[in-house]
């Protein structure tokens, strides 16, 4: 397979949201050129990042929404549920545990805290845990990605006792950058970089509105 | 300019970040394949995103590194001090309010909720406020981009209120793709994509490794 840029697996993601979207209200083909516009990027990219995993679609034809959506589905991984848990409860562990926008491919299964006065709380009708139950917890409830809520100044021992109870994602919260093994994915949500993005397009209105990928 | 693809916005955001923390450590030259591995990038990516912006080092000789860094700043637009607001002071607004890491660039000057128990809260010294009190809030503290913690189902009209109350930027947390003019940016913090991304990233690990960009 070519390498692919990380910014085709994010494109992905849009995609099928397009494409899910476009399924509920009941539309059965699309084209590179519909999906592109939704997702502000050319057709010529929609195409090439689709290119990076199979051919899909019929010249002249398009594609069949719930077919491509399944398609991508597999692709990333979202045709399986994932077992999640949360380390730190505190507002924003507890922000994320009462999010309502996680899909029925993400499951919380856990959720930790160093705090007794944390252990009391419960979320979706799991109790908030001693961090010490993770590696069993892990093991019981096949847990795979950790959420780190944590401060930044405790998130690389959690994510070290994640990485230890057998974790192999996580999702770092925490503005710090992890030193993981390379066989355990990181994503960072960064919203300071969002911040300085917009800083950028907020001075650069016309580069934003001409800009590509 | 040439057409500028947004992923090299976000790596500037990196490549500022490395040479803060460079200077931070007292070191004065370094070099795109430097940068590069730093930032998981290749050198030329590196180069060829400096190119965007001007011309900048010394070939053989690389990079001044307080040099590099305020050139950065400058394009990104961090040379200058933004003032910012939340609406939605929940547990997530409130958890944001508190975020330790906000940097000098960026000053939180109001805090909004419709709900009238939170206006008793106060952060960073500032009361939490009546929505109906943002135009003016805006207007009076040189507030100009507004973080969105509100659920999904009001974060549109929320929106349009900060785009009526003049805001040029927004930082949204609900999981929705909001509706603005063109002359206004939005970025979203989605942390289900970065979910998704850990998907693939877990079941392609190699891929993971020889990823680009």
């Amino acid at each position: 397979m070519a390498k692919v840029p990380s910014a085709a697996i994010s494109r992905l993601v849009t995609y099928l949201r397009i494409l899910e979207d476009l399924e509920a209200r009941g539309v059965n083909r699309t084209s590179s050129e519909q999906l592109s516009e939704e997702a502000q990027v050319t057709a010529f990219q929609v195409r090439k990042d689709l290119s990076y995993f199979g051919s899909y679609g019929t010249r002249g034809v398009g594609y069949t929404v719930p077919v491509l959506r399944r398609e991508l589905q597999q692709i990333l991984g979202l045709n399986r549920r994932w077992g999640l848990c949360i380390v730190g409860m505190g507002r924003l562990g507890q922000a994320l545990a009462d999010y309502p926008g996680f899909d029925e491919h993400f499951d919380l299964r856990g959720f930790f805290d160093i705090d007794p006065a944390k252990h009391g709380l419960s979320f979706r009708g799991v109790a908030v845990e001693a961090l010490e139950h993770l590696p069993r917890a892990v093991a019981e409830r096949r847990i795979e990605v950790g959420l780190i809520a944590v401060p930044a100044d405790s998130a690389q021992s959690v994510a070290d006792r994640m990485i230890d109870s057998g974790l192999r994602g996580i999702l770092n919260f925490a503005p710090v950058v992890l030193e993981v093994p390379k066989e355990v994915a990181v994503e960072n949500v960064d919203f300071l970089a969002g911040l300085s993005r917009l800083s950028f397009f907020i001075l650069n209105p016309r580069l934003r509105e001409e800009m590509i990928g």
